[in-house]
């Protein structure tokens, strides 16, 4: 049997649940899961934020993993056959179709409308397909990424979900050398953003955002300046910006806050003909209120949304992360872990700011 | 003695007025005015909505004049000197300085602080620095274009100061083969954008607007199909859109309306990942409320305003307008004249849309 | 029994041969062929020039059919479901994995190791996978097309394969309003390359190749100049180029001859800082030298290879087509019908340039 | 008198020869010199092998001083004024026209035809327009840049005329996070591009190219790898490059060779629908041979030429080396310096390799 903790409806307290051991298909996977994660999104299914969602779930779309059996061949990216006791990760979108307009004449694949998400859109009744679980089935197809040499699970899971996220959001700003950029927020996304921004040439790196100790781990990840909203008002935010920028605002501005005000704000931050990333904007969390002619016409603004992310985004990240783990601490993003037992209080602590990301811990006691 | 139309301030009467012949610096030409226009800014001008602007002021910031005098040699772009008689235009943007952070190293040039723009940042006091002039002095540095072989100024005005926005917008758009392109808007900008877009490449062109005349001339310039915003409501606009769209939404939309409110409704008309591009709100009209989860973040869409134009638009519309004038009548954009005399009627024509422009003939008399 | 015309081994008379009728798997569909055709790369798998090839095949990689049999439930890029009498065409490219490095992560899916096609790739004994046949067999996931309404297999046939490897060469080529454009090769790919530069904009469109009668097609293609290549010298050619450019040389070449000698002539002919996309080197035709300081560090070129074409540009070129077909005569690039008997004969005349492009009528006899 | 060192003819050893004290028009500025440099251009200029060079000249293009003299008002591009003291450096390429085809409707700057360059196409004849001389005269409209605090003009210098010319191929490149890059050459272009490619997200670097001092120099840089010409075959260099890109070859290639025989090389590292940069072709040095199919249409490659840089490349070189270099030891690129007597000595000792870079000290003596 395998004990996974499951989200049976909104505002209905986590419970933990046994499943009968997964039977596989050809192709399949099982995975003895090692951590997954709580992020602002299971905050949202909590409260029944999002539309769509098959409850009873179980949460936990980044995870990472042992294998632990395998049903015939499963290759890598490049061909590689898998075999138990791989330590991996996989993304968590999963049955993008590959055969629709927006898949191939669009090529927007993150707005497929066939994709499915472990731990979001698929039912705990269709089996063991999230990751606050002992054991994740990953069906067959679902593509999986072997953790890079010298890359452990711990310092994985504390990008998490935000990584390929912020890693797509980095791709959209296109950042060239020596550009001043901007982060709004200073959730798992934001702080990976200036990572990733740090890394694609920036210069110069602010971050707007709280609590105090948010602001300290941007530093952390490379920030060269960071703003405290709780502290200063948004006079003084935008005077600030002005001040490092010549006058100019930014040349890349990217938003991760979840909050519909900040995109004004961002948009103030950002210099005549500069670039503005809304990734932030997850959950319909309301409207705001802007001036198009100074907003966006007279500011010759480039501004992108950044839906999901795809393969590429998601390998890179890794990749990355891999490589520079010891220049910027994702380590230090998910020092918290709950078991399964504590995902309540797991969920609490996130939604209540108090930890960066929540790791659960699916093989604590 | 060169008799211009002068506006002598905000809302108050354009005056006929008497200025002395100029005097030429070095590399200075006086154009003979054949055509100048009056335009949506021009109207904004009266109403005393744009800040900054050195009353008095002679207005017609696009005209089509002939050389009358050149002091020193004056070459094109080729390098081909200007003689006597030549058909030209000008860009009415001048003093780009070339020099400063925004040329140099943004390469926004459209927004280098030194632009001056004749017809609506340079008094009257200057000389005779605007269009609804018998003479037109054109600085040492103007940027002056001959009028292609067989493009008449009369169809070249038609076009006018909206032919260079709505190519700087197309280019903005990066229409690719087989798009289907929304111009929301049936003024001067949008007409020409109808244009522009077949000719990169669209597929399908639907415009919004009104009213039906200029619904009409949009059919004329290529449109398949046309949406009467007095006739149906905004759902049925949406209906429409996704209909011809196979439910997607259009792949790029085009904003040329100066009214807030088409902002929202151009972001549900693009599709995912689709491009919005918004070069109507060269005034400040107001807010407006938008969603951005849905118009953003899940839409994951390509926005980008668009301000000014530089001389690569100017000078490339015109050979496009050359090369196609039979094909798309620019020449009837502009058919209604008026003297210099009939300046204030001129004016309230193109304030009550009873004609897509206003033609400013100061050879009339 | 269905009948098709089989290319047994490198220079060996096309024999017509038996096959069982298919048996259908799930999703599979079988077409009553139409038409197919005989293009360049027909000539090099003649000549045994391609290596990997799997003799005996049924050549024909593009052609159009009318269903007459499908196995389940299969559905177009919009959802709607085929049914028999079907007029439609498909992808030749089948078996692109979306599983490997170069789909996944290089999003250089016609780079894809696994992919395969019809009418090359595919051994006659794996079964009717080539359009010279009375049926072709569509394996399961093969996509397909259905014709546009008003777009006869005819007029489609005499686009075919070039019609997509123009477009993503197009595509490639990112041309813009008013860029002055030359097409190297009077080919297939070039005369629709000529059609789709225009659609994107060019104002002014040159030609060069050979014989009188491919320079006419490119006339009525909407070539503004012709040159041939056979009664001007390289030194007229390249003369005649700067004329129009006002000595710049053009804004954009593209490169669709099958001649590596064209490569150093087309860079000579791409003005500074324009781009070069050579699209005609499918077949290792041998070396060729040229200069990289003159013609590359200089010149400050773009230069894009164009490999292949992936299911929007298969697309998008047939809605494209479908849309302008009164415009650019297509159907005149094949009006010589072949019948299957005929095929020996349809190679040879392809071979010595007797036809623009030879149509397999695999209906008649 | 100013003394300075003059390239008197082709071949002909470098003399010392006094000048008279400039006298300043207005706008124009007096640099006492501290540093120039000679470079691989200096070496061709002394062999003969550019053409149009008006011999006598003084050379050094790139040069650090410090402002004596200035008549009237000068300022940066921030509209700071300059004052005497301040330690500046200026953009060598001078009279870009701003008013020609290229400059304004292809937007090619650095193609302008009426550019001159400080220390290679002005004449010694016309005054102390080179950096191998005690004092430098800077025209009016010279484009000037304060080295930002901190930075000093020795390490500046290291970075010298290879800085922006680096920096506009890396921009070319447009290198992604992740991206394996190759840098072929070893000389100073592809030194500072090896810190430039890190800084824009490479994961994995490497540098082909000899002596052994500049190899370790390509590590100090930040290589990962370095593959010595002298000692590896070409095939073991292209299996080098494979082995470390999984097969698939390198995302990026930069050439800055100066040899033609790196093209064929650098195309065979290059992925399929990777990018290639060529950057090191400055002289005229022959032919080479390539194979169109195989190198450029197959491998759908994506080809940049990369001729001189413009001042936003001068200005962000400059701002990233200043707060980047304690990471990449760019002063040591330049640590052999020279008096203005010892100019033969510097240009041998670069021709022969025996220097990275030679540093002209001109207060030296």
């Amino acid at each position: 049997m395998v004990r996974a903790a499951v989200m049976v409806g909104p505002k209905r307290p986590i419970e933990i649940q046994e499943f009968a051991d997964p039977v596989l298909e050809d192709g399949a996977v099982v995975l003895r899961t090692l951590f997954s994660e709580v992020c602002g999104t299971d905050v949202h299914l909590y409260h029944g934020r999002l539309s769509g969602v098959p409850y009873p779930i179980i949460p936990g779309h980044v995870s990472a993993g042992e294998i632990e059996a395998i049903e015939g061949r499963v290759v890598d990216v490049e061909g590689k056959e898998f075999g138990p006791g791989d330590q991996v990760t996989f993304l968590d979108v999963h049955e993008t179709c590959g055969r629709c307009w927006y898949c191939l004449v669009a090529k927007a694949t993150t707005r497929c409308p066939a994709r499915k998400v472990y731990g979001i859109t698929y039912s705990a009744r269709d089996g063991l397909l999230g990751g606050w679980s002992e054991r994740i089935y990953l069906k067959p197809g679902v593509k999986i990424i072997r953790l890079p040499e010298g890359l452990s699970p711990e310092t994985y899971i504390g990008g998490g979900c935000g990584l390929p996220t912020a890693f797509h959001a980095i791709e959209r700003a296109r950042i060239r050398l020596n550009d001043t950029v901007v982060i709004q927020g200073t959730g798992p996304v934001g702080l990976s953003a200036v990572a990733f921004a740090r890394l694609s040439g920036a210069t110069t790196i602010v971050v707007t955002g709280a609590p105090a100790a948010r602001l300290d781990m941007a530093r952390r990840m490379s920030a060269d300046m960071v703003i405290d909203i709780h502290e200063q008002s948004p006079e003084q935010r935008l005077r600030a910006i002005r001040d490092v920028t010549n006058g100019h605002g930014a040349d890349v501005v990217i938003e991760a806050t979840g909050n519909p005000a900040a995109i004004p704000e961002g948009l103030a931050f950002t210099r005549d003909d500069g670039t503005y990333v809304v990734v932030g904007q997850y959950t319909d969390c309301g409207d705001v209120s802007l001036n198009p002619h100074r907003d966006l016409n007279r500011k010759h603004v480039n501004l992108y949304g950044c839906w999901g992310s795809d393969f590429s985004h998601f390998y890179r990240s890794i990749q990355v992360m891999a490589r520079h783990q010891r220049t910027f601490p994702w380590h230090a993003l998910g020092e918290t872990q709950y078991s399964l037992e504590q995902s309540n209080e797991a969920l609490r602590d996130v939604e209540e700011l108090k930890v960066i990301k929540a790791i659960i811990a699916t093989q604590h006691r």
